[in-house]
C-alpha cells in the first residue's frame, strides 16, 4: 500500500487537471516521472505552459514536460473550453512563467521511453484527450505489455454526457484515438462522469484551500473560484465536479471503487448523433455485474467514500507555506472571485 | 380523471403486449376503439392472430384489428425474439382461434380513420416499433394535430439498452421510424428502459393470476411463465419487467410518473454502435431538470408508485370467471411452468 509507483501523467492542463497533477504531487503512493500535454481544455502549448509554471510553483521544477499532439488523430483543435477554465485555462490566475521549457521529446516519445524506463510497473494516468496515448501504441505496439496500468478520466456509462448529451469532452475530443485506446489489451480503468459528477467539491473545500498559507493551495483556490461559476449552471449551486483529480487518486489508491464492473466498451467513432459516446455494455446492471467474459474494462461508478475531503486533506497536508517571490507572484494575479 | 379516453394501441403481440392489452380492457378510463400490429417480437401477422385470439377471449371480439408493417422502414424484418415470447409470441400457450379476421384497412389506414374519428381525443399507446405511426404521420401529415397524446414503450434514457449496450428492441427495430416519430409535433411520452426494467411483476404476481378462475388471467399467468425463465437471465431471479402493460397504464391515467422531464430526444440512425438508440439528452439531471426551450419528450424515469400490484389488482377485479369453454382451450394448451 505504501510502494510508490512511477507516473506518466497526460493532461491538458484545465483547472481539474491542475487539481489533479497538485494531487499526484502530494500523494505518497505516486513519483511522476514525467508529463505530456495534448489539446482539450485548452491547446497543448498552453497546456505545456500551465503545467510548467504549476511545476515550478510546487517545487517540482525538476519534473519534464513533453508538448503532446495539438490535433486529434482525425480533424483538428477545436478551441478548448475557456468559458469552463478560462481563457488561459488556470481561471485567468496568472503564475510566475516558470524556467524551464518543454522536453524535446514528443508527449507520446516520453510515455514509450519511461515505458520502457519502468517496465510494468509506470501507471498511466491520462485526463485529457488520448491522442497521446494513441500516438504512443502506434509507436510502441507492446506498449500494453509494458505498462502497469491506464486510468482515463473520461467516458459516460449510464451517466449523460457533458459535451452532447450522450459524449464526454475527453473521448468526444478525439473518438478515434480513444477507440484504439480502449481497444488495446491492458489494465485499463475508465473514470466516467457518473462517478466524477458525484464527486463534487463544495465552496467550504475551497475556502480551505484559500485559506492555506500554500501558494499552491491558494492558487488552485483561486481557480476554483472560475470552475465553480461554470458548474453553478450545472449544479444550481456554487460547487465543482472532481473529474481529474478523481481519476489521478484511483489509479494510485488514494480513492477506492466500490462498484466498478469489468465490461466491454467501444466508442463510437460514426458521424451520428452518439459520436464520442464511450458504449460501455451495462447490461449486467440488474443482476449486480456478472463477470463478463472477454471483457476488459473497468468502469468506476461509485466509490467507497467522500472523494473531496480526500483531495483537500492531501494537498493541504503537502503543499508548505510559500515563499514571498510566490505568494507576490499570485497576488499580482489578482482575485478571480 | 374517470373520463374515458378512446385508444389506438399499436403492438407486436407478445407476452407483455398481451398484458398491455388486457389491462387496457380493464382499465376504466380506456376505451380501446382499435388495434393494430407491427412486426416486432412476432410477425405483424402473427401479432394480430395472437391479439384477436386474446380480444375473443376477453370477450372483446368486436375491437376491430388491423394489420400492420411486415418490415421496418428500412430493411426487412428479423424474426422477433422467440427466445423471449416463444415460438407463437405468447410463451406457447394455445388459444382458441377467434372466429373475427383482420380488418381491410391497414393499421396506419386505421389509426389515421380514428384520429379523424375522435379529433383531439384519441390516445395513441405504442407498444411495438414505430414502423405503423410513421406510416401514419405520412399518410396524413397533420396527424399531431388531431391526436390528443402518443405513448410510446421504447428506448432507454440513463439505462442500459435491451439488444444492444444502448439500443432498446422497440426503437432498435425501426430507428427510421422512431426518429419520425420522435420528430413529429405532438404530446409525446416514452416510457423507456429506466423505468419498465424497475417495474418488476414477481413470481408471487404470477400466482395470483395463475390461481384466478379468469380464463384471461389464467392464460397471461401461463404466458409469463415463459417470459420470467427469459428475464431469470437479466435478474438473477424468477420475475420479469413490465414494459407494454406499464406504457399502457401511463397513458390512461392508471400509473402515475415521478420524475418525467420533458427533454429534446432524437434517434441514432447512423450504421455505428450506437444505431437505434434513443438519445435523450438528460443533461438537466444534476440540478432537477430545469425546463429546457424547445424540448417535447417527456421521458418516465420513475413511479409515484409500485406498478405490479396494480396491474395484477386491475386484471383480477375485471376478468370475470370463465367458460368450459375457454377454461378447456387453455387446458389443452398444457403447461409451460
Amino acid at each position: 500500500m505504501t510502494a510508490t509507483s512511477p507516473i506518466y501523467l497526460d493532461c491538458d492542463t484545465g483547472i481539474d487537471d491542475a487539481l489533479a497533477l497538485a494531487y499526484l504531487l502530494a500523494a505518497p503512493a505516486a513519483d511522476v516521472v514525467g508529463i505530456g500535454t495534448v489539446s482539450g481544455n485548452v491547446s497543448a502549448a498552453v497546456g505545456a505552459r500551465n503545467t510548467l509554471d504549476l511545476l515550478q510553483l510546487a517545487g517540482h521544477a525538476h519534473i519534464p514536460v513533453a508538448l503532446g499532439a495539438h490535433d486529434p488523430l482525425a480533424g483538428s483543435f477545436g478551441g478548448g473550453a475557456p468559458w469552463v477554465h478560462g481563457g488561459n485555462g488556470i481561471g485567468e490566475v496568472a503564475l510566475t512563467t516558470a524556467a524551464a521549457s518543454v522536453a524535446e521529446e514528443s508527449a507520446a516519445e516520453m510515455l514509450v521511453r519511461l515505458a520502457r524506463t519502468y517496465p510494468g510497473s509506470l501507471k498511466v494516468v491520462a485526463i485529457g484527450p488520448l491522442t497521446n496515448i494513441a500516438e504512443a501504441l502506434r509507436l510502441e505496439p507492446s506498449l500494453p505489455s509494458l505498462v502497469e496500468s491506464v486510468t482515463v478520466m473520461g467516458g459516460a456509462a449510464l451517466a449523460p454526457g457533458n459535451i452532447t448529451a450522450v459524449a464526454e469532452a475527453n473521448i468526444h475530443n478525439d473518438p478515434e484515438a480513444a477507440a484504439l485506446v480502449l481497444a488495446a489489451d491492458w489494465d485499463i480503468t475508465l473514470v466516467p462522469l457518473d462517478v466524477t459528477m458525484a464527486s463534487v467539491l463544495e465552496e467550504s473545500h475551497r475556502q480551505e484551500l484559500l485559506a492555506s498559507s500554500s501558494p499552491v493551495a491558494q492558487a488552485l483556490g483561486e481557480m476554483l473560484g472560475y470552475y465553480f461559476r461554470f458548474y453553478e449552471g450545472i449544479y444550481g449551486r456554487p460547487c465543482s465536479a472532481m473529474h481529474d483529480p478523481l481519476a489521478a487518486a484511483l489509479a494510485v489508491g488514494g480513492a477506492q471503487a466500490a462498484v466498478a464492473p469489468v465490461v466491454r466498451a467501444a466508442v463510437d467513432t460514426s458521424d451520428g448523433p452518439g459520436r464520442g459516446q464511450t458504449i460501455c455494455d451495462m447490461r449486467g446492471l440488474y443482476a449486480g455485474y456478472p463477470e463478463v467474459r472477454g471483457a476488459r474494462c473497468r468502469v468506476v461508478l461509485s466509490l467507497e467514500e467522500d472523494f473531496a475531503p480526500h483531495l483537500v486533506k492531501t494537498l493541504l497536508s503537502y503543499f508548505p507555506a510559500g515563499s514571498e517571490t510566490t505568494t507576490a507572484a499570485l497576488a499580482s494575479a489578482g482575485s478571480s472571485t
